[in-house]
């Protein structure tokens, strides 16, 4: 395992209370603690870890948010990030004004603020009290590797993980609250819940690592499936996927170096050289074309 | 379920020989009966069912090809579709010119041929004897549904399952050769190989049905490793995976409707309108632009 690519993560699994910031910030920094004991260099923990993420009212989303600069979880994670000297990846309501917030990812380090992404796609009510994700899927150099960042439901859009893949991640770290209602059944017979087919799918299709930080517990009649995961560029599960119900600590040591062997599968092959632009392109022309000429009939893209 | 949308189909496993174009032409036509039996109104036939896989040598590949408006096995599972009054979704070696072939999928109808696919994305040694596909992933409409087809490799490549799904996909049949070649373990505990995990991850992302049809059996060295699959739109395993290494017929009832109504997942999102194209694009502008400025610097994309 070369120096370079090799790297001990972590994603913890627990409930977040919603509209504690206090509770919450204390949880978030006992969670980074016990993982940065196991050795963790890069901690993950769950969407929306500052803020819980059910919330009732527009008042209520606001109480609850942090600005990027202000004094709360933001400030104290990044503190213990230099005191423990390791990366944490927390995802935060972030405030921006009064009435502006984003559903955000912040990937925090030693010497700072390293990293933000903002949910691309809102999954239910959320788009009630954020607004859609502005940065175009950043990737970010750290001393391991290159991260980036996605946030539950957009592992379900292959746009997302292939746009951060194209830009040399060799790891996407995952704050998800990955809920049981909406589907038939949450977890099957393996244990695994549809997230973690996901995050497979974007691993294998991509081969790069993926660490999913999910949430337990229940809020205000929404159920959170846990079933965190760390999976391989080969799309093996290499931690969990976690128990449902209870509070867990994954930790892994993975070589990063792995998502870059891995895209030359065979002498003949680099899976994002084998790429066919030209045809995806004349696809999406096609796709449009069918749209606007059948404009009176069930569009096959709806609106949003 | 409505009649419309109502459908069985069939995926059948199984091993063809490599340059027997009659027994080729045999095996698959038994197969066909064999779905008939069993109510398939849809069979999938895995990749290169007329000719084999691994050939040895550029005369060997050409002698195993077949015109589209041959007398071979194409024409003769043209006839058995309208005496049976069924579907078949074919992998073909599909001759073009002595020099000039296609990795193909046909979809043969009780009226004749309806769809063409050609292999985007070329594995392994494929690129030898095969020109990389020239078909922007059309989708065609049948009397349960509107159905594309992807052949083994290409499922690692999100565009081109996104690229159908975008067209008003609601199945695709994937005629494949899975290779237990490349991989640490072709085959994981719960008995699923890479490729069942390619399948429920595209089958989740786009909210389709995936029927992959793959072969057993070994050819000069390399190992398929059969897990031929049904999946649901909710990326739930409907059939399958099949054993490693047994002729199976998958035969299952679906109802193409629900890929539509999936998509609906909750009253606040439709997972196709969700899409973010803006930042797609953007994230593919800097991808781009990142290259161009370390030309020497070992390349995110590779060149083909």
């Amino acid at each position: 395992m070369s120096q370079q690519g090799a790297l001990t993560v972590a994603v913890a699994q627990y409930a977040p209370a919603v509209g504690d910031r206090r509770g919450n910030l204390e949880l978030g920094s006992a969670w980074v603690r016990r993982a940065a004991e196991a050795g963790a260099q890069l901690v993950v923990l769950p969407e929306l870890a500052t803020s819980g993420y059910t919330f009732s009212s527009e008042p209520e989303a606001a109480a609850a948010a942090e600005a990027l600069d202000g004094d709360g979880a933001i400030a104290a994670w990044q503190a213990l990030c230099h005191e423990l000297q390791l990366y944490v990846v927390a995802g935060v309501n972030e405030r921006v004004t009064d009435r502006e917030r984003f559903n955000s990812a912040v990937l925090l380090g030693p010497d700072g603020r390293v990293g933000l992404y903002r949910k691309a796609h809102l999954f239910f009510e959320e788009s009630f009290y954020f607004q859609p994700g502005d940065l175009p899927f950043p990737v970010f150099d750290l001393p391991f590797g290159r991260v980036g960042m996605l946030v539950c439901y957009d592992l379900w859009f292959p746009e997302a993980a292939r746009a951060l893949a194209l830009q040399g991640a060799d790891l996407i770290a995952v704050p998800t609250n990955w809920v049981a209602n909406f589907r038939r059944r949450p977890v099957d017979d393996h244990g695994w819940t549809m997230g973690n087919y996901a995050a497979v799918g974007v691993a294998t299709q991509n081969q790069v690592f993926v660490a999913a930080a999910d949430r337990i517990g229940e809020e205000r009649g929404v159920e959170f499936v846990g079933c965190s995961c760390v999976v391989a560029p080969d799309g093996s599960m290499l931690a969990g996927p976690a128990a449902r119900d209870r509070e867990t600590l994954l930790v892994v040591r993975v070589d990063l170096e792995e998502a870059r062997r891995a895209k030359a599968r065979t002498p003949h092959n680099h899976t994002l050289g084998d790429r066919r632009p030209d045809l995806y392109a004349a696809a999406a022309a096609r796709a449009a074309v069918a749209d606007a000429l059948a404009p009176s009939a069930p569009p096959a893209v709806a609106a949003r």
